[in-house]
Formats: C-alpha cells, sequence, structure tokens
C-alpha cells in the first residue's frame, strides 16, 4: 500500500483553540506506521496554489503543545473561497507533492472547498481523502451539538458582560455590548451566562434569528431602564429588519444622506455608536455606553475554556483516525453524549458543507430578547473549568439620622 | 479616648482590584480594639449627602474575601466632584453620625475631594481623620511608583494585544487598536508588554505624552506594512495635535461639517474608525480593522494581576495602620523596593491631589511611537504570575516541485 501523505491546512477567521485540532493530527499521525509526511500548509488553500508547505515531521512534540495552547491559526489563514477553476489548481499541486489525504480546519466555507475538492478528485481518479475538521466561533455549523472555538469565545463574552454588568452597576447607566455571528446568535446569547443575580445584565439580548424593530428596541430599553435603573443590552453585529437588511447599514444609510456619503459606516463601532446615539437622542438617558468586542472575543490570550482545548485536539485526532479506519471522506462532528461527554462522527461532506445553522427556537426565550434554560443547560459545561464568580457585598443598611426631607 | 467610628467609599472609574482595598481597610479595622463602627458609602461621596450608608461591621469575613476577588466598585461609585458647599453637606452628614475617619479609595479627583474635605474639618474644629488609598488604570497619580487597578488593566491591554497580534499574523491587515488613558499612556504603553518575537506587534503606540501628526502616523504605517506586510497599532484615546485638541475630535470635526452635526462623534468606537478610514483611503490598503478595547480593559471578568491583588489588599489594610499609628491625613503612596517589592508611605494629601502624572521621558523610545526597555523593566513584574504565552511552529519549508514561474 501507497505510504500515506498527509497536507493541514486551516482556513477562515482564527479561534482560541484552532491549534489543538493541528497538534491533534499532527501527533496522531507520529503513531501510524504508513505515515510517509506530514504537511502544513500556510494560509490555508493559498498555500496549496503557492506550493507554500511546512514539514510538520520536523516539528518537535513539546513545541507542538505549546502551539496547541497558542491562539490563531499558527499556519496563517485565508478568506480565499475556491471556486472549481482554484480547486483544480489544488489538485495539481497535491498531485505533484502526491498528497493523498488533504485535512481541512474551518467554518462550513472550508467543509464545501473540501466537498468540491473530493468531487473532482474522484472525477479524475485521484486518490484522495478528504477530511474536514470543525472550527468556528460563530457555532453555524449544523448536526453539529458545537463547533471546537465557540466554547472559548462564548467564555470570553460571558466574562465580558459579567464584568460589563458590574461596571454598569457601579456607575449606571446604558451599556451596549456588540457581539459577532451575522446569522447564529449563539456568541451573542453566550451574554447570559455572564448572569448572576436576578437584576445583573444583559437586561437584554438581540439575536439575528429575530427581526430587530427599532421602536421595540427602544421601549424594551426604557422598560429596562425604569426597572433597574440602568441596562445592559447584548447585540449581534448581524441584527437585521424584516426584509432582512442589517440594521448597521439601515442606521447608516441615513448618515450617508446626512453626510453626503463621507462617514465611514463599516467600521467595528459603528453598530454600537449608532445604537447608543439613538437612546441618547429618543430616551434622553445621559450615561449611554457602546463597546464592540471586535477582535478581543476571538483572539484575546488568556481565555480558553479547557473543555474546548480537549474537544479540539479531540478532532484532531479522530480525523486522522476516521481517515485510517473508515477510509471515506467527510467531516468530523461533535454529538454530546449525557451531561456533559461527548463521542465523535465522520459525517459526509455535503451534510455540513455551506449550510448554516442558526439558533433552534427552544433556546430563545418567548420574549425575542432572552435566552432560556435549555441553552443555559446546553452551554454552560461547554465553558469549562475555573469560571470567575462575583460576589456582593450583603446589604445591611444603616438607618439615617437627618430629616429626610431636609 | 473617643472611639474610631469608620467611613469607606469609592470614587471614579472602577477596576478590577478595587475591592480588595475596601476588604483591605474592613478586615484590618476588625483587629482593632477601638473601632467602634465601619460604615461604607454607597456610591462614594453622592452616598454620604444623602446618608446612604451599609453597616460593614456586618459583613462576613468569608463575603469581603469574596468582593475582594469580585471587579468593580461593590459599594458603587460615582463621578461627582464635590465643591466646597458639597463637602459641607459631606462634613454635616459625617458629623451627624460621628463618623471621625473617612477613606476613599479613588483617583487624583478623589485625594482633592479629601484635601478639602480635610481643611473644612480643621476650619470647624472637627477632628476628622481623612486618608486617600490610591487606584486607578490610567497609573497617573505622582509620588507613586504605580497605582492599584493599573497592573491588571495593563495585562490586559498585553493579554489583547498579544492575541491581535496572532490573529492579524494570520489574516494579514492593518489593526487599531484604541487604549483608555486621556492624559496618562502608562495603559497604551503596556501593549507593548504582548510581544515576544521580533516581529510582532503592536509595531506601533501612539501615547498622548508625544504630538500625533497625521501625516507622520501615515508614513509610520505605510513603513510598517511595508517591512512587516502587516501592522499592528496601539493608540491612545488621548492623542492630541501640537495646540492640544483631541485628533478624534479634529477628525470628527471634518465628519460633523459634512453631516450637518448629525453623527455621533463622542461615541467609543469613533477614533479607532476615523483612524482606519484615514489609513484606507489614504495608503489603499484593503483590510484594515478597528477596535476600541472600551470597558473592556478596566471591568474583564477574569484578567487579574496576583500583585496588583495583594498590592490593593494592602493599601487598604496601609491605610488603616497609618490612620491609627501616624494620627495624621495623607493618601498612601507604593514605593518600589528592588526587583520586585514594594513599601507604601503616607503622604500629605496635597502631594497627589489633583495632580496628574504622565510616562517619563525615559519610558518612551526616541522615536516616539514605542516604550524603552526601561517601561519593559518597570510594568513586567506589575503583570503577575501566569501570564499566557505564546509559540510558534518552526519554519521547516518544502522544496517547491512545480515551476515556480507557471
Amino acid at each position: 500500500m501507497q505510504s500515506r501523505r498527509i497536507l493541514i491546512a486551516q482556513g477562515g477567521g482564527p479561534t482560541a483553540v484552532i491549534n489543538q485540532s493541528l497538534a491533534g493530527v499532527v501527533l496522531a499521525a507520529r503513531g501510524i506506521p504508513d505515515v510517509g509526511l506530514v504537511y502544513g500548509a500556510r494560509n490555508g488553500v493559498r498555500g496549496i496554489v503557492n506550493e507554500d508547505f511546512l514539514d510538520l515531521g520536523q516539528e518537535t512534540g513539546s513545541n507542538l503543545e505549546l502551539v496547541a495552547n497558542t491562539p490563531s491559526s499558527a499556519l496563517g489563514s485565508t478568506r480565499d473561497k475556491p471556486d472549481l477553476k482554484y480547486c483544480q489548481e489544488i489538485i495539481q499541486v497535491l498531485q505533484a507533492h502526491q498528497i493523498n489525504h488533504f485535512f481541512y480546519i474551518g467554518g462550513n466555507d472550508s467543509s464545501d472547498t473540501l466537498r468540491i475538492l473530493s468531487l473532482e478528485a474522484e472525477k479524475l481518479v485521484f486518490p484522495l481523502r478528504c477530511i474536514h475538521i470543525p472550527k468556528t466561533i460563530d457555532n453555524d455549523l449544523v448536526s453539529n451539538d458545537h463547533t471546537p472555538g465557540f466554547p472559548s469565545a462564548a467564555r470570553f463574552v460571558a466574562q465580558a458582560f459579567a464584568g460589563a454588568n458590574l461596571d454598569n452597576a457601579s456607575l449606571p447607566g446604558v451599556y451596549v455590548g456588540v457581539v459577532m455571528g451575522r446569522h447564529a446568535g449563539f456568541l451573542t446569547a453566550a451574554s447570559a451566562l455572564g448572569r448572576k443575580f436576578p437584576d445583573d445584565g444583559p437586561h437584554l439580548i438581540y439575536l439575528p434569528e429575530r427581526v430587530f424593530v427599532l421602536e421595540k428596541f427602544l421601549a424594551d430599553v426604557k422598560q429596562a431602564y425604569q426597572r433597574f435603573g440602568r441596562c445592559v443590552i447584548a447585540v449581534s453585529e448581524g441584527i437585521h429588519d424584516a426584509s432582512g437588511t442589517p440594521i448597521a447599514s439601515l442606521l447608516a444609510k441615513t448618515v450617508e444622506r446626512d453626510a453626503h456619503g463621507n462617514v465611514q459606516l463599516s467600521g467595528n463601532g459603528a453598530l454600537a455608536d449608532l445604537l447608543c446615539e439613538e437612546i441618547k437622542s429618543k430616551l434622553n438617558i445621559k450615561r449611554v455606553r457602546g463597546d464592540t468586542f471586535g477582535y478581543l472575543q476571538r483572539s484575546f490570550m488568556g481565555c480558553v475554556s479547557d473543555v474546548d482545548q480537549r474537544e479540539a485536539r479531540e478532532v484532531g485526532e479522530k480525523a486522522l483516525q476516521f481517515a485510517v479506519h473508515e477510509g471515506r471522506n467527510g467531516t468530523v462532528a461533535i454529538k454530546r453524549n449525557g451531561a456533559y461527554s461527548v463521542d465523535y462522527e465522520l459525517l459526509d461532506l455535503d451534510v455540513v458543507a455551506g449550510k448554516t445553522r442558526v439558533m433552534e427556537d427552544e433556546l430563545i426565550a418567548a420574549s425575542g430578547t432572552d435566552v432560556t434554560d435549555a441553552f443555559r443547560l446546553y452551554l454552560q459545561p461547554l465553558l469549562g473549568s475555573g469560571m470567575p464568580d462575583g460576589f456582593r457585598l450583603r446589604a445591611h443598611p444603616v438607618a439615617k439620622i437627618r430629616n429626610i426631607s431636609g
């Protein structure tokens, strides 16, 4: 039998644990006798067409363990989404290097690339094993309980809102935090796990799974502010109106008209700033602050779920095991088994390729501005051990002495 | 002798360790026999004039320890900066409750409030001991080696830039991160501690201690981008032109004119977005991203320096000890003693009150866009133990097989 010649690449936005999956494949391959070589492509599929390969066989196990614990794609990444011609170029390079296993760590775009590649390889009778290793902070892959990378990003969002809530409680006002996730609201919903006490924020959560109506939003904020004397709000960057138009561009359009097109609107801070301006001007609240979590939520160094780490490692290891033992193409999927444990399955590539999962209805509260207990039970075990926990002084009020009306 | 009746309050922006100082005073007071009571004022000086006190004598030691480890002001805070009349009201309430010790945890505004109060109490022959306990993420108190709260915020900024640098390396482009600190650049400079390898970002650091010239900035970015194929930039929110006008409002003014005043400019995201727009349009770089760290950098839950925690606890404890043993008003100051240890001193209130420390020249590189080794040596021990550390794959390139020119 021909020896296994393995290529690994990483695509799309990085995560805190994407290198665990890389180490998972490379270290597992070291235990397989018929593995001839293990290469890494720099910057995803772009590195394949550029023949920009590293020989990962020359990496020490020690360093691979250290890299595994380092966030962001160690091989570099790409936003390229290959079409058929691009895939044909990829195959020519793989053939030249006699690569017969390609592991691509990425989201649903990357799985679609593998689907096209596998069909093209079959057509050319080129024996190429294509295995997709899931990764995305958006948690938007279908047929997966969750995706590696999401738990750590969710932990960041939960910790960020736990802190922002305490900050807002000490200096009351309105706080808007904008979270990544254009179509799937999982990461924004994770803000709910930052709550502890009944009056903790986020008091309102806006997800892309529900239509955003500005008037309703302002009424919600007004009500929460009256009730709590403050209001912490989690907003997905992907909120949109009934027609699907993003709110960022709707609000921005008004500004563009006023500004004769001179104002930048696609900047990361725009949605938060525009929502804050609406709250300030329409509700007449003075202290209104907006933060856009931006790249911090996916690349902050030092906020990682240990559950996410071990699962990201395992999907890499399982990918290699599936390639060796099942002898077919596919995508590694995480299935929950018990509370809490997981199993892994190899699904056909077209099950997940190019599809987008969004939050299931049972995870979103009837109000549309909160999550359900089912979501809390779903996310809690993924956040891992050692979550920080906040405490309050217990109220022992002192009787007033002076004439209160004075 | 009259028993000691103690009041504690917290003022200004919260920090990750401000409750350590609160616990430091309260727990130390429990060991002093002549302490009659320990109250906390809710929401700083505002809570004093409102007679909104908690009896901290009824708090358990256990809960105080848990609260000490919780970020943000547990007593609530205020932005009120009392004038003489406000201070006279405060004194009336203190007299009514026979409070004879006031500990105010805050920055230079809070120390100035104590200065006014102490003068007024003296005038009224009211025996009030006024002790300022330092706290500020800006690190801008004079006569202090550093201030509690700064090390944890600096750690957040260093970890954030370490991660943002890795993210930027995997998907190259320009990244602008805007950091808090209107007059003092210490927190922005902390971004330099996120670097490890010689080509790591931040490649450029802009501090409020140096005049910001937009043309120079664009030339710097162009040069760094050409050299590294990417560019990570740390910018203080307080950058200003030669006249002292903040860049945010300079860039914003242009937009305001275009927009006939309809665009919000004071929002947190504005400076990052405006600088990104300048880079995109003037340097013709496609992938330009801006993040504003906003409230995350001072309130993120789960990013704290253990050195900061223990020092914040000690300044509280020392404040009480100074009040008991020195019998005079003052502000507790941190003095560095060895590499690394600290001592505490009680300085007169007017030494720090209302004054602002900025970065000393020897901490800023001659280029004006970096820090010196002296700054690295200064900050490193403050960040505490367990700083995350990033690793890279070692380059073992594979020879190309295909005709490179093809």
